[in-house]
């Protein structure tokens, strides 16, 4: 019997996805009917990615080994209660790597002061150097893939570094923290903290108005994890009371952000388009053929989803 | 016989230094007279950095055992024939994590593409992301304890890395060239060019118009290491035609750089006000003190000067 996969992932980006699975699943050894069409009752595995045209109810889905998640945030199809086939989160070593860049170079940016730099290019010399890294406490919460790789980079370049997760985890170079009390702990040593948490109903505006008031004065926040993560009205509250000094935010609770939102205008706001985690075609076609794979071999999957925990 | 340091830093430094020196001094167990004044003939050590009230002619200073520089870069001492006792350099830990974090930041700046996120708060959501690292080769010239120290943290952070030196030298998950040939090579693949070098005769506009034509259309060059590395009028040559993308300069030939020197204004150079590596006085002062020590107790110095290298 044929095995059939079909891409989900909305027709825009089948053109930028279908030479890079082709060639993955062929180097795995896969032959496999790789399509964006075909009866559900035939299809064995769903590559998928948040769209207008993906299935809506996977019930006749009824052969299908597996739903394969090309993003790692998964809470859109997370809770669609007709999927009742095993979804796995992307984990690709591309996108970690570019969510590594961004993460260090805007850390970078605000301790260094770039903006500052950039803005005052006005001929007046005033060499004071920043203090160094050691000086700079960052917070990291969420320590799953992307929050562990970016916390241990940091550390590695010098930075004090603490993290923190719902559950206790231990990290090498990194001071971990967890549960209520640990998240307080962070907030109030943390001069720059970074939001790494999936979007779930525990996550979901974690960084509020009481929480926001623990930061030190004008504490930086970078959000490239989840829009939920943060209240909105609150981050705004607490950067126009100087408390939060800036916000650099990648990810929002409407994308793209509209044109009117606050963030756009606020001089203490850099908003970016949803680009510090892209997944990498090339390194996560990979990852899903080695799934594939597995998958037909009865092997365990890769990165599966806890669907009661919803990442 | 009392110890008698002469702190030859300039009257400005003085405030700065004069606490952690004495702090320094005490924990490493020396009693000496640490002064801003004393007889010539009556000083054991001079602490140095440039400045207008230093010594120019060190032929009186018939006991000193050694003169000990504050600043990394010695080349407008080195070049003092009436000094004849042993010059030390500044290896300064925090000065190299100093340097470290400039490099770091601004090679993520550049490959990022931060300025262009910076003026472009307008509204229009565009989400490409940047290429990864893997993408973007960094060549560092110079690597001496502050070029090694860059170059590690960029291969460890992804880039891949070519470094330069006049003589071989071997460096571990970075590619080594070295030689007028070897420099050629890794202009011609470096997309971001880092300047390290020590300021001598034969490094004096090392990137001349001839060799900055071997770089990669649009290239960034990064220079936090000496003024005189580069000729200025062929970089301005090679910004207005784009040959060179951008370049970020923190040492000049003229410090303060004079406002109306043309890189202030110019829309592809970025100058930072000789703040990459400033030594700091806290870590500093354990390096003077140490060399004190040493000098006291007979053993070798230690960063001393190749006074016919220069460095």
């Amino acid at each position: 019997m044929n095995t059939t996969i079909l891409f989900a992932g909305g027709a825009a980006r089948w053109p930028i996805w279908e030479a890079p699975l082709r060639r993955a699943l062929e180097e795995s050894g896969i032959h496999a009917d790789l399509t964006t069409s075909a009866a559900p009752e035939t299809v064995d595995f769903i590559v998928y990615a948040p769209s207008g045209d993906i299935p809506a109810d996977f019930t006749p889905f009824i052969r299908c080994r597996a739903v394969l998640s090309l993003w790692a945030g998964v809470e859109r199809i997370a809770s669609n209660t007709t999927l009742t086939q095993p979804l796995c989160r992307m984990v690709d070593p591309g996108l970690t790597q570019g969510m590594v860049e961004y993460v260090t170079g805007h850390v970078l940016r605000h301790h260094l002061g770039l903006d500052a730099i950039l803005r005052s290019q006005n001929g007046r010399w005033n060499p004071v150097a920043p203090p160094l890294a050691t000086k700079r406490p960052v917070g990291i919460l969420g320590l799953g893939e992307l929050g562990a790789a970016c916390a241990n980079t940091l550390a590695t370049i010098g930075f004090p570094v603490m993290g923190w997760s719902r559950s206790e985890k231990t990290l090498q170079d990194v001071d971990c923290y967890h549960g209520d009390e640990g998240l307080s702990a962070v907030l109030r040593r943390a001069k720059i903290v970074v939001t790494l948490l999936p979007a779930t109903t525990a996550t979901e505006n974690i960084l509020d108005a009481r929480r926001l008031a623990l930061l030190q004065q004008g504490a930086t926040i970078i959000n490239p994890g989840r829009g939920s993560l943060i209240d909105d009205d609150a981050l705004l509250g607490a950067l126009n009371s100087g408390q939060v000094g800036h916000a650099t935010l990648d990810v929002f609770r409407t994308e793209p952000l509209p044109i009117e939102h606050p963030f756009w205008s606020h001089p203490r706001v850099t908003v970016t388009p949803h680009i510090a985690a892209d997944t990498r075609p090339e390194t996560a076609s990979r990852v899903i053929a080695e799934n594939v794979r597995r998958g037909l071999a009865g092997e365990p999957l890769m990165h599966l989803v806890d669907r009661e925990a919803g990442y």
